[in-house]
């Protein structure tokens, strides 16, 4: 089926294409069914995957005239950091275009199927329960909660032992889970748009939070929850992150410390005050800030206070533990501080989503129920 | 394969034989390869698989003069609750007996083929790492483990949130896991020897640690480690269990109270003394004891604390682990309680063993490592 091989396409802008969705395309020859053309979508600001496709038939020789197009999402009708790619097949004099699900965005969604019905190409598309469709919006979860929810899909990461520690209770936590595991979570983070962590985090272990141990053609950004603006000026995470590559550095805060602000933003650091209750930054609204900056995925890689912190207000989407096969008993850290509850109903109930061994450890994706309800409505 | 029809009818003995290994056999026509007799071990006391496959062929008509026998574990040589298979192999004339994997007691290993040998038929012992001896060694990995190391396979059931609760900080912890996970569970109670738990979860709980939730031809005995002979005499456990089978209960003390004991032991009970430090059972003592018992699988049901104690003496072999798709936060109750580790050396290595979904919990069977080595000598 063509339209898998354009949604084998969108797999590969995984962690090329943020903030602009992942999107694959296929153009099959009219005359004979060939594949005569396919791309997926670059760098943000670079081609989307329909141009991508059109260039490649081009480069081969090849007349798209007639040909049809499969595209895993709805093509866009506006002018954003590119020209509308509707505008591109229409003047390709492609005769069809199959599309797997429609733009995410209601107010702009049918808006791109219209233009190219209008300008008398067939337009197929896939109904929504189809696997391109699912597996186009899986693929798009981040985007379509920023579309949608105006908040990025907000995936928790946690690495612990068999019963639930994430550090003995002396501190120590290095190394829990196997290399294997430290390096499929940096792939992990490389998806991402931006990975996020708690002062706490920084105060204690100093981390760089980039992309290394995977090769990536971008760097997530890096949000920092320092409600007193307590990051050192000689934190590890302003120097350069790994591969040659730029990010920018948020920080969200409670209070104003102008003198403070301006040295941390000297760093590089934009600086944001979202105070909320109790001297602590606004987490709900620090989503909705990080959605107008075009976060689709949040990786959430936090000490288990500012974890608990999350949860207990119920801003945590989707979990990604790696299970050590470990028992470290009692005393230890745990995965997130909220509590103690006093039923079961009041825990955070979530819904396994994959489960796969990496290395000696085990991976478990769960989401929480209902979290996912937009990516289906 | 006829030694996979063999494997397939030792697994019906899953939960029928103990403490006679599970055992399958399938006699193979020397004419036409047809199967003309099948067979696995019954109750104890009951035939064992060859006698069975025999009763088959016969009561199916069939010759088995000169037929091939394929038994997934050594016929026994010696007089049992049965006379030895080894001669009703003989006296039937088969010609040739393939055996998947030697008697796993060292003392005897090897006899049994011998003895067929020396009767004038042929024998084959299929390699160690063939399929059907690896499956015939796991299926008895109790029988083995009683058979070599002298006491039982200590499997250590939990069911826990994602975050290694086993119970709120209250105390509540019904039901974490769902129905299909406790039913699982009665399916591994059942194929155990015995099920063991504590003083602690008697009192608290007043449990029957029976076979309920599936059906079973047997009801495992029932341990309970409780130093001061605190048993209530009204306790549930000493109820008729379920299915209208009987079982034995085993109460291991570390103090005689002649009065408590007549009456528990007027209750059907038979109490055992057997003192280790700090007024406490002696736990290993007791797994030596069990073994002289013919207990096989050890099926621990406890609390932390006990499990705790199981663990830092390193007597459990193998965690069966139902984790339900919740979060519980901190102040509950964890796995085991044993700690807090300096290092993460100290902790419990483990190695994953088998991963499945049950309903819409996970169960994660995994193996402390170096426990199973006996397995594989």
């Amino acid at each position: 089926m063509p339209i898998d091989g354009a949604s084998a396409l969108a797999r590969r802008a995984l962690t090329l294409s943020n903030p602009n969705p992942r999107v694959g395309c296929t153009i099959i020859s009219s005359s004979d069914g060939r594949v005569i053309g396919q791309g997926h979508t670059q760098q943000a600001g670079g081609p989307h995957a329909e141009v991508m496709a059109l260039r490649d038939a081009q480069a081969r020789g090849e007349s798209v005239e007639g040909a049809t197009a499969y595209v895993t999402l709805e093509p866009c009708s506006h002018h954003g950091r590119t020209p509308p790619c509707c505008d591109a097949l229409i003047a390709a004099h492609v005769a069809k275009v199959v599309v797997a699900t429609s733009d995410p965005n209601p107010l702009v969604a049918g808006r791109g199927l219209e233009r190219l019905r209008a300008a008398g190409i067939t337009v197929e598309l896939l109904p929504p329960d189809s696997e391109a469709a699912r597996a186009s919006r899986e693929l798009n979860i981040g985007f379509f909660s920023r579309m949608i929810r105006k908040t990025p899909w907000v995936r928790m990461k946690v690495a612990a032992s068999l019963d639930g520690s994430t550090a003995l209770g002396n501190g120590v936590s290095q190394w829990i889970t196997g290399e294997a595991a430290r390096t499929d979570g940096h792939a992990w983070r490389a998806r991402a748009c931006a990975v996020l962590t708690g002062i706490g985090t920084v105060l204690e272990d100093d981390p760089m939070l980039d992309v290394r141990l995977v090769d990536t053609p971008r760097q997530p950004h890096l949000v920092i929850v320092d409600s007193r603006l307590e990051t050192p000026l000689t934190a590890r995470l302003f120097g350069p992150p790994a591969q040659g590559l730029a990010r920018k550095i948020f920080i969200y805060c409670a209070v104003i410390e102008p003198q403070k602000q301006a040295a941390l933003e000297a760093r590089g650091a934009t600086v944001i005050c979202l105070p909320g209750p109790q001297g602590k930054v606004d987490l709900a609204a620090m989503l909705r800030d990080l959605g107008q900056r075009e976060v689709n995925e949040l990786h959430l890689e936090a000490g288990h206070k500012l974890n608990g912190s999350f949860i207990r207000e119920g801003l945590v989407d989707e979990l990604l533990l790696y299970l050590a096969p470990l028992l470290l008993g009692s005393g230890g850290h745990g995965m997130a501080g909220f509590g103690p509850l006093q039923t079961l109903d009041d825990g955070m109930k979530l819904a396994f989503h994959a489960i796969d061994p990496v290395g000696e450890d085990l991976r478990i994706v769960a989401r929480v129920r209902g979290h996912d309800a937009f990516l289906h409505a």
